[in-house]
């Protein structure tokens, strides 16, 4: 993949924007072309405070970035809404949308499914770009099958409010599609204090950790007689989701078809 | 699988063998018909010391095994030369084998898949029955393709004379089958003590810990900026095995052809 | 250490008892001079189904063991009941014991103690012969002063009836003891699935893992912005108990007096 | 704890300078009276770009700063040269120093110590202020005794020079005081790949990871027939550090003597 790829950014001053921007700035086949931002019309993203020190003009209006920019593929980071419109109207331009958002309806996921056909246009919309996590549960959800036994323990810094955590439902979820439902543990089993055996989802155990010096781990245990098998993910900060919004960028380029999910990307 | 599976096992006083007979004794479907063995002509397996109360003829002449006894699968825990011929022998009979070696010489496996296309017969020849490292192995090589900076880590107890390990160079090759090679860590690094960055291989590293207490344990972690994936391996004993000699039987059912590797028993 | 120590072994049919023996057996400086067993008076040791091939007589009465037989150590891996009368006779008779229970109620470990005094007669008892789960719950103790952040994650096979773990109970109530009561997570933090922040004690948390695949784990995790501290103990079999039995005696041949716990033994 | 601790601070631009600001900005008993810098004299420290919003004089010539303010504790974190005649000063002055620097020669140390000693001050000297790694060691020259077989495993990101790291060789080298030389491993084992079995280190083996994604990390594992027990310390980021100073702040409040290591701090 030496060819450049153009890019427009949308929600350039947002946490995980002001990333992509610093991942175009350092990767030497992208290539900014525009931004799309609520703001800052017809500046340029160097003249933004705390910005990456990048010349590419502002857009306000998205349909005139579209009609003005030779672009490969949006970025969209903004939200549910700004990014729908926005990603109507790449494919409308035949600009390739990598939207990271699990917030479109089923009604939009559908529209944009049948707007890419038409166009023949690539899109990914991914509602977690961090690659790790996305493996840890494709591979979670394939050990289950052949090891049916299974706990779940997620460790964050104890500033988060709910347990269990996203990430482990999801997975929970993923493995119950290939697991027989079935009660774990001994039938007779009793916690002496209660809670001791964690959350009960479909018959296996999620357990949540909260304590400072962790940002985000998660460990899914596999258990057979005379053997386990342990899938590990830790993320330590917003830039591990960026080597998702890369290899994103570079898959669309070759696809000329609707994808959801990291995971469709892999083999 | 509820219907009975009726079993020949060659070789049950060995180690392996043995652990089969209790997985046959304590798996409802599972029916041993007979045995092959080097000593005990015309006994049952209940008249030898240390093997299981189970009431089964011991030949040892397998063709007679195969003539006299209505088998559906040979269990074959021998060794090469000895397996190469209860195999054959079993194919030419129409009873399925599932052999644990990695003895074969090429020219026997391409004779062994010519015999079974032709009796339209399945056989099961695998290297390692260890479901989990099966898997471990199989999720690095995944993995790998996505995060191509990575290190092995292998632990055993400290009368191995071998280091690495088979099973951690066996899973580097299989990294390095997916991997661009690339060498790891600061081109300019140094040990100030020799050893210190582990086995070189492909550009990567293998550490082996030889430690009292630990009977074999591997894990594998890549690592990306801002996240690690981390996939480990740990078995205790070689009834670990067993669980992979069941599901070969249980699958060998199910097939008319020739698997080498249970990995690619697996989805 | 290299004097001969001689011993009496009290149980040596248990389960524990047939660990000892083998511990005498490899031990260079260790003399097995006698048995105390409820059955096989007169008999030897080696004459026992099972038992390591050690000539040493078996009394079925305690008080003859010790009047007949010249002995520096009691190793007593019995029960409460019966331990208490081995003990008591062994500080009279100036041997010193080094008993493995938890059973003895607060009068008789006092008279124990008196008579250790008297006679000047080293004496250790001990709960728990696993070093490394003492020394886990040492450091757990140590840490905690300085780390206040802490939760507990035990790891048993599924066959285990109680959780919390009764070690981890210990560890927590050792935490407790130099922890200012404090409740952990954040105040709002809220379940989604209830139990899934644990068992609460002293407001930690504590959580079992239940899985086939595991015996016995403990990890005490503590947890600081910006860093964690982690002291994890995993122990595979009984065999694990005999490094602790071993150094008991050991340090009670250089002792004149009553110690409780093996923890007390270590500086 | 809670009368106010009236404190210097030396170094304020450094990168541990700039944490201990913010870390004297949210501990409420703490005050910043000034700081010692070889810049700005006569500003504030709120006037200077990127520090926190705290006013205190700057001093370039520390001793005006010892002169003119009142203190109960000098924090020291620039260099050897400097932070040495900052120490010095601040003992005649009767301010307690917390001083941390690995940098001081034998004479240094001793010179500080008898002023220390005549001027009743007291004052700590701490070559690492991270109180986890710092129990990492005191727990691995404690387990030693016990657990003679022991290897040391440090992960670090990719851009770290030297291997092993320096706290793995001062772990080593706690050990080393304690346990007996002992060449771990089979006598026969043997590498097939050079470097697998890790730095040798007085018997015993030390094994550097590197890879993106780690920051720092250490697990020093022991090993007994049947068990291992490790010890595992991660640190993510300088902040870490902080909770050794304000500890190191409040303790040297209540001395009049010289300590040096922060483990002998700790009971």
């Amino acid at each position: 993949m030496t060819e450049t790829i153009n890019i427009i950014l949308a929600g350039p001053r947002g946490k995980m924007g002001t990333e992509a921007l610093k991942l175009i700035e350092r990767t030497d086949h992208f290539n900014l072309v525009g931004c799309i931002d609520r703001k800052h019309n017809g500046l340029s993203v160097k003249d933004i405070d705390n910005l990456p020190n990048l010349d590419a003009p502002i857009y306000t209006e998205s349909s005139e970035a579209f009609d003005e920019l030779n672009a490969d593929v949006l970025i969209d980071l903004t939200n549910p809404e700004v990014g729908y419109d926005n990603t109507h109207l790449a494919l409308l331009h035949h600009v390739r949308p990598v939207v990271g958002t699990s917030g479109f309806s089923e009604e939009q996921l559908s529209t944009l499914k049948q707007l890419s056909d038409e166009n023949q246009t690539g899109i990914v919309i991914a509602p977690n770009f961090a690659m790790g996590a996305v493996l840890m549960m494709r591979f979670s959800q394939m050990a289950a099958k052949y090891f049916p036994n299974v706990e779940i323990i997620e460790k964050h810094h104890d500033q988060k409010l709910d347990a269990p955590s996203g990430t482990a439902v999801k997975t929970a979820q993923m493995i119950q599609d290939v697991r027989q439902t079935e009660q774990q543990g001994h039938p007779e089993e009793k916690e002496t204090i209660e809670g001791a055996r964690g959350a009960e989802y479909d018959g296996f155990r999620i357990h949540s950790v909260r304590l400072p010096g962790y940002i985000a781990e998660q460990e899914v245990t596999f258990g057979q007689t005379g053997q386990t098998l342990k899938i590990t993910h830790s993320s330590m900060d917003r830039y591990s989701f960026m080597s998702g919004v890369q290899f994103a960028v570079e898959q669309v380029m070759e696809m000329d078809d609707y994808v959801y999910g990291l995971e469709n990307l892999m083999e």
